[in-house]
């Protein structure tokens, strides 16, 4: 079900316009079985997601993860925070073997995970990553102690790690040393920005110490996540700068409904176009019975928004005016982007190339022929007071006009004979 | 009601960290009696939209445009396709002026502006700002006519105008032109590059040939919109570094759903982070049945996200995961975040600054006292398995632990409390 993420296939978008070049990084693999997912050293960026059941409970985590990963999940994050969750691990990695879901689990670990791996060995071997807090595993001596011995047990499975910085659990004696050592200045930053370079310095700096302990540089992975975009784009240009780690990109805790979005997007697509971030992860608080998937369904549009990847055909259409005041469109362009969704798992293997066709679905006439052409394939719906005729435009030719009840059926079916001739054997399409 | 942007109190969020400067422009005003809002020259940035109702409806479009306004839209664009739509404007006016609401009103006019402007000199004085789509006014010498008719009703009624361009509406006999000219170069760009640049070239072209048909060039505002999120913010490079009219920004065509949401803030947090950008527009097609002033929120969340404008509290909150695996906190933050904007219409005019507030509604231990603490104030609540209790910080201290089922309402009743010492008369909270 989930292969090897090939570059070539996956990366199907045209060259982008205005978009910089893709930060220099290493390469890590993160392996399960076959499935091997490349983050860093120009590969497409990898979409990443986290369950929130309860890990202890192996059924229910791995239905999400498998409902993650055929959302398009390359990575699933579980978290592994009692002996009861890491026992079930290997319970959850053959639950999902046995359902042909190959996609890498990942284990998020605080407080207790230099206990949990080595008390647990099968919960290290089955899990294909491991998050390790530098800021919650305790403090002093301990704190050093208890990270050397998830390095040394990410060395004995050869496992790769991201050392993972949040401002909500940021190491506190290294702050606390940063900003004395900042009080001393002549100059003193504010405590802010010193506050960002504490974020960068404890990701750097635990890695190096992870390699000085014997990890390779290529199972390294970085991240230090805060939740105010600004201060986001500040901390991964700085990351991005001082180390050639690939580097993990999300917002934390970006909230909820349409603000989630919009933050995490905000964030993402400034530092995307930077060429800055290998790994995306958008934390969205569901709403209370919203669905798990949605934070995979925004990581990809992102992605695909800014030309980086392609994961399903795109919808463009317009707002509507008091030019278009009857729902007509509206339920149109609503039916056309669940039809696509909802032919993806068949179509991404059958008709290769398919996720990068644009369709418009218009209002009136204003836009409507324009935009229509400029799409693979679109339809120009009559506006208030305009002949009740929908032109259909192919390959930014005018082919057909539809008229009546059965607009929707009959551009669907047109959508679908595109798609065969376009991206299947090669059948010329019947009537298009 | 809506009265005069006033640049102190609308950007209340602190400077931002690495945003660039603005883009140096021209000022523009757009007046209505006695509403005044400023584009451009460093001006808060404004929030705009359209209206969906028919506008020859003047009790739906002027209900429409109240909604609108009291969501945060401050300027409101209605189509004006047609005599019966003309005539109604100044009825849609003192509609809204009867119940108090001063926003500019925009007329959209394509095909017939110059007739409908010239024949409903109502309508003409009315509307506080015409937009004028130079690939929509026929072609030839018409075109210029049309044009010119259009300016002279601008320049009669002292009114800016919006050159609006559109490729879906493209002046055809200029593309052709550039692609002819381009066609004769020794190294020919390829098409889609002479089309971002004939969107430009239109949009300024015609912006001087009003000015040399009378019009100040403060009374201009420039937008070249696009679907796709690479071309309109090379496009918008292009037109920034070529003009200093203020630029009326957004991505056409934008879509449905979260696609809209995700391609329209991608577009937008890029050119706005480089100084692009003076009002702003977000293109949503609203769902079958859904709520127009959607658009107006997101626009807000990407201004504030961005920190460049702030207008209602903020709440950050964790994804959660499996150590949240229960409901309890995603119920929390929606009501919440649902109460807090609630509020806002009220303590917008009651408690000053109160839009620049972060709120943090956390699951666990693992970020939950650290987010807490960065936020003016928080709440963590406990994860599974964790000793039922809620720490709450307010101004980065621990005040009070609430547990059992009252925490939402006690924790509303502190940030009430919080709210009314920070930013009201400052009475000392009680029990904060």
């Amino acid at each position: 079900m989930n292969s090897v993420v090939d570059p070539v296939v996956s990366a199907g978008a045209p060259a982008p316009v205005g978009c910089g070049a893709r930060r220099a990084t290493r390469s890590v693999l993160v392996r399960w079985g076959g499935c091997e997912v490349r983050l860093g050293a120009g590969a497409p960026i990898v979409v990443q997601s986290m369950t929130n059941t309860d890990t202890a409970d192996a059924e229910a985590t791995a239905r999400q993860v498998r409902e993650l990963a055929r959302a398009g999940s390359e990575l699933v994050r579980i978290t592994v925070n009692t002996p009861e969750a890491a026992r079930q691990v290997p319970a959850i990695r053959e639950k999902l073997d046995r359902a042909g879901v190959s996609v890498p689990l990942v284990g998020d670990f605080h407080y207790n995970g230099h206990r949990l791996l080595t008390e647990f060995p099968g919960c290290a071997q089955t899990l294909s990553k491991y998050r390790i807090n530098p800021g919650n595993m305790g403090t002093g001596k301990k704190r050093g102690d208890n990270f050397a011995r998830m390095i040394e047990v990410a060395c004995r499975y050869d496992k790769p790690v991201r050392i993972g910085v949040n401002w909500g659990s940021l190491d506190q004696e290294l702050l606390a040393h940063m900003m004395d050592d900042n009080g001393r200045l002549a100059q003193p930053l504010d405590a802010a920005a010193v506050m960002r370079r504490a974020l960068v310095a404890s990701a750097v700096s635990n890695a190096r110490r992870a390699e000085a302990l014997g990890l390779s540089p290529n199972g390294i992975v970085l991240s230090s996540k805060v939740s105010q975009v600004q201060d986001l784009v500040a901390v991964y240009r700085d990351l991005s700068a001082q180390c050639d780690y690939p580097l993990h990109l999300g917002l934390t805790e970006a909230g909820m409904g349409s603000k989630g979005i919009v933050a995490s997007t905000a964030a993402l697509a400034i530092l995307l176009q930077e060429g800055i971030g290998d790994t995306i992860r958008v934390s969205l608080t569901p709403d209370p019975g919203g669905r798990r998937t949605r934070e995979v369904v925004v990581a990809q549009e992102i992605l695909q928004s800014l030309n980086l990847r392609a994961f399903a055909p795109m919808v463009a259409a317009c707002p509507g005016c008091g030019r278009t005041s009857s729902t007509v469109f509206q339920k149109l362009a609503a039916s056309i982007q669940g039809y696509l969704r909802d032919q993806m798992p068949v179509w991404k293997t059958r008709y290769p190339g398919v996720e990068t066709m644009h369709v418009a679905v218009m209002g009136c006439v204003v836009n409507g022929p324009g935009e229509s052409r400029h799409a693979d394939i679109g339809i120009s719906l009559p506006g208030t007071g305009e002949v009740p005729a929908a032109p259909v435009y192919v390959d930014g030719k005018h082919t057909v006009t539809l008229k009546g009840d059965t607009i929707a059926e009959e551009f669907q079916a047109i959508i679908l004979r595109y798609v065969e001739h376009r991206y299947g054997s090669g059948t010329p399409p019947d009537g298009v």
